[in-house]
């Protein structure tokens, strides 16, 4: 038997790759090694269990440590890797204070990424959170609940939880004023949760607009749309600081701006991957500074591959590395390394930063290059247009106004990006242009893309290809 | 100024190409000829319009002759074009018993097509409807409005409605028992529109399934849901003819089993080009009978194009003729004809067969080849697969079983066609498969495309890459 194939971390990437790994070749020797107690959770939908749309912490994991055995895997949680051996192919594993020596045929890095709350200070503050995790979204969603409401058991979080850390934030009196530090995907889904609990939300971005990686438009249109549902906006504002008497946040201190007054915050001003691990290992990163990989998800050090947060990819327009820290590459690049080591090599597919968001009734997308100064870095030279269009026949109840913008490259013609948002069936439709940038189509042609029409769901031109005929128009 | 830019016809292809051709070249003269009072109507809202969800005939209407005045167009409702001369380059046209020859410098044959009613006997009997036009449309919801309640003011038909047969049907006792002949687009719509009336809705289909154009998987789930929906059904039944006393249709007779008494009828199995304008020129016809088309839809007359219902068109998965009677290409080609003959030579681009239909609660898509036997014809070697995944994370509520259905070609690995249905944002989802058929992906490239993923919206595989992992693991 070869030596096993190891992955580090317990999440989408590790256990996809491990899982792959087994149904390729179901002799191999499969190590999970996660420094947790948490296995394959959803990320993505923590601000929902916040929010109360989904009851228990155990809804969001995709695969239970049971049915990882059930696979043949050998998952270890509260396993740390604290050091990596690309010579010898050992990992170092430390345990309830006991240090192991794994050997590995193939290692996988899947370690993620961390919520950054610096430079904002005050953030150990009791009453400040980042949700990166599932102990972090109990611990808020047992801040909120009335204490005589509150049972530990109602969290659903079966062995894995912090108990002490929930029953702590569930004894205090629920917040009722919560600020929320940073207005990208985690910031705007958290006020939808908050707004749920009827708390008053403050909603603090350093730019002009929210949601930045999804261009002006959507921006403006979520901006709107947070106002109408009562989140108090305060863009184009930086915080210093939270500050608090008695080791709890009590205020909001903007680098310019009258202080505010709250009893909870969230940060959620980025991610970083998780790379200290392999400080002194000859495993490069890329200039992102994630880990830099090929298409086969491989690192610069043998038998040595990476996926999920804290990998690069390749860019689906530029071919170029990037940094997308995303759920579907995630998966997809680790279900296709579990392929390669098991003995059927697989490409990871490219990214191109494809991302959807739920912003109270709105929904959102984005795929590509949509900014133009990166488009430029890239050696293109962008040319944009939006539209505002129906999603339906305009004569059928239920059309909603449906704003896309789409990027091209002036010379070529070629589709780099687009984005969308509007409240019927908006996000979906960002797919589309995603699979277009896919197929490397100029904007005529994707002009000219036999979409689907039927009044209760789309126009005869679908607003996609509206943009597309203005901006065709535009460039011709 | 040269001879006038003429369309025969006055609906989605002749009044786009019309727009085009004068925005392209604003000095242009341009002519359409529209023998009926009604232009530019969405046929497709018909039967939302019979349901009631569309208040007005005139909301139909995505031009008015108002409109059409405005863009400079020289629209002549009422008038006939019964025969088209291409060495003289003129067309006679009828109007109130006076003949003219209207000479043309560039010709549009845009004369759609006509539901058929053969061979089934008895269509013509009152209380039988073909839903081909918006005064069937009107003479349908008047007999379904009790006479009391009836004012023919209220169909909101402007100057074009047939008024007299409104009345006249809007006088009769409403039909409490409906048949309808054919369970494609039309027959599953009108199934809805009648249901919402509290009718007992029967449908009669020759096959085993409805919406056979959509494959099994999704002919499979519709059954159930009309079932489910009260509809009866009758598939796998040939309707013989239609019977009834003093005129009005009273039973239906199938080909074998017993009579069903009935009040009303709605036939809808088909439609057929209108070519008959062009018997004896040198216009020539294609295998199905529609006008031969090259790329930019010119015929093999000199300066005599053809577009929409009457037209073939070219596939984009086969690259051979098709006729794909539908509202996109009909606007699409249109608008290139109008632009081409303006000046500005455009490709009418390819038609996948995408379309879409709602079946009560259902949506529904279906793009490129998914008939076996068709794509064997076309020189490949189909292989499919048939998956059911949801339509957002498991865990967030409202997440809906969607079976997708992809079929490629064994040896090449490229996509060749697809169908959805589900409850929640299936249609749209066609569009994914729609565009992956235009960039001319393989199953495995389709599988590696970087769609969006949120929890609300969709899972971090949406269906559509389920079905392609599958598929693509079959294929290897």
């Amino acid at each position: 038997m070869p030596d096993p194939f190891v992955a580090i971390g317990g999440d989408a990437a590790g256990l996809s790759a491990a899982s792959k790994c087994l149904r390729t070749d179901p002799d191999r020797d499969v190590i999970v090694l996660e420094k947790g107690s948490w296995v394959s959770y959803a990320h993505c939908g923590t601000p929902y269990f916040v929010k109360g749309e989904v009851e228990h912490l155990t809804d969001l994991l995709s695969l239970s440590p049971a049915e990882a055995a059930e696979r043949g895997i050998d998952l270890r949680r509260d396993h740390e890797v604290v050091a990596v051996d690309t010579d010898a192919r050992t990992v170092t594993v430390e345990r309830d204070g006991e240090t192991i020596e794994q050997p590995y045929g193939d290692l996988l890095v899947a370690t993620g990424a961390r919520a950054v709350s610096a430079p904002i200070e005050g953030s150990s503050l009791d009453g400040v959170f980042t949700l990166h995790g599932l102990d972090h979204a109990a611990a808020i969603r047992s801040y909120l609940t009335p204490p005589d409401e509150f049972a530990v058991a109602d969290l659903g979080g079966g062995d894995a939880l912090d108990e002490a850390v929930a029953e702590r934030y569930g004894a205090m009196h629920p917040p009722e004023t919560v600020a929320i530090v940073g207005a990208g995907y985690v910031g705007v889904e958290m006020a939808e949760a908050f707004a749920a609990w009827d708390l008053d939300v403050h909603l603090f971005q350093r730019s002009e607009r929210p949601v930045p990686g999804f261009g002006d438009a959507v921006g403006d249109a979520v901006t709107e749309h947070l106002r109408e549902s009562g989140v108090t906006l305060h863009f184009g504002e930086e915080v210093d600081r939270l500050d608090g008497d008695a080791g709890h946040v009590d205020r909001v201190v903007p680098a310019s701006g009258a202080e505010l007054p709250v009893d909870a915050a969230l940060v959620g001003i980025g991610i970083r991957p998780n790379t200290d691990l392999l400080v002194g290992t000859p495993v490069e990163l890329g200039e992102s500074g994630a880990v830099a990989t090929d298409e086969y998800g491989r690192t610069s050090a043998e038998r040595v591959y990476a996926a999920g947060d804290v990998a690069e990819m390749h860019h689906t327009v530029t071919g170029e590395p990037t940094w997308n820290p995303l759920g579907l590459p995630a998966n997809r690049a680790g279900r296709a390394i579990g392929s390669t080591v098991g003995g059927d090599p697989t490409p990871v597919g490219r990214v191109a930063g494809t991302a959807m968001v739920k912003a109270f009734d709105l929904e959102c997308g984005r795929t590509g290059l949509i900014d133009h100064d990166r488009a430029r870095e890239a050696g293109f030279d962008p040319v944009s247009e939006t539209v505002t269009a129906g999603s339906r026949s305009g004569y059928y109840p239920g059309a909603a106004e449906t704003t896309v913008t789409l990027t091209a490259d002036r010379d070529t013609g070629r589709l780099l990006g687009g984005s969308i948002v509007g409240a019927d069936r908006a996000a979906v439709r960002i797919d589309t242009v995603a699979t277009a940038l896919g197929g490397e189509l100029t904007v005529a042609e994707l002009e000219r893309q036999d979409l689907g029409y039927a009044p209760p769901f789309s126009p005869v031109w679908d607003p996609v290809l509206v943009a597309a005929k203005v901006l065709n128009g535009t460039l011709e």
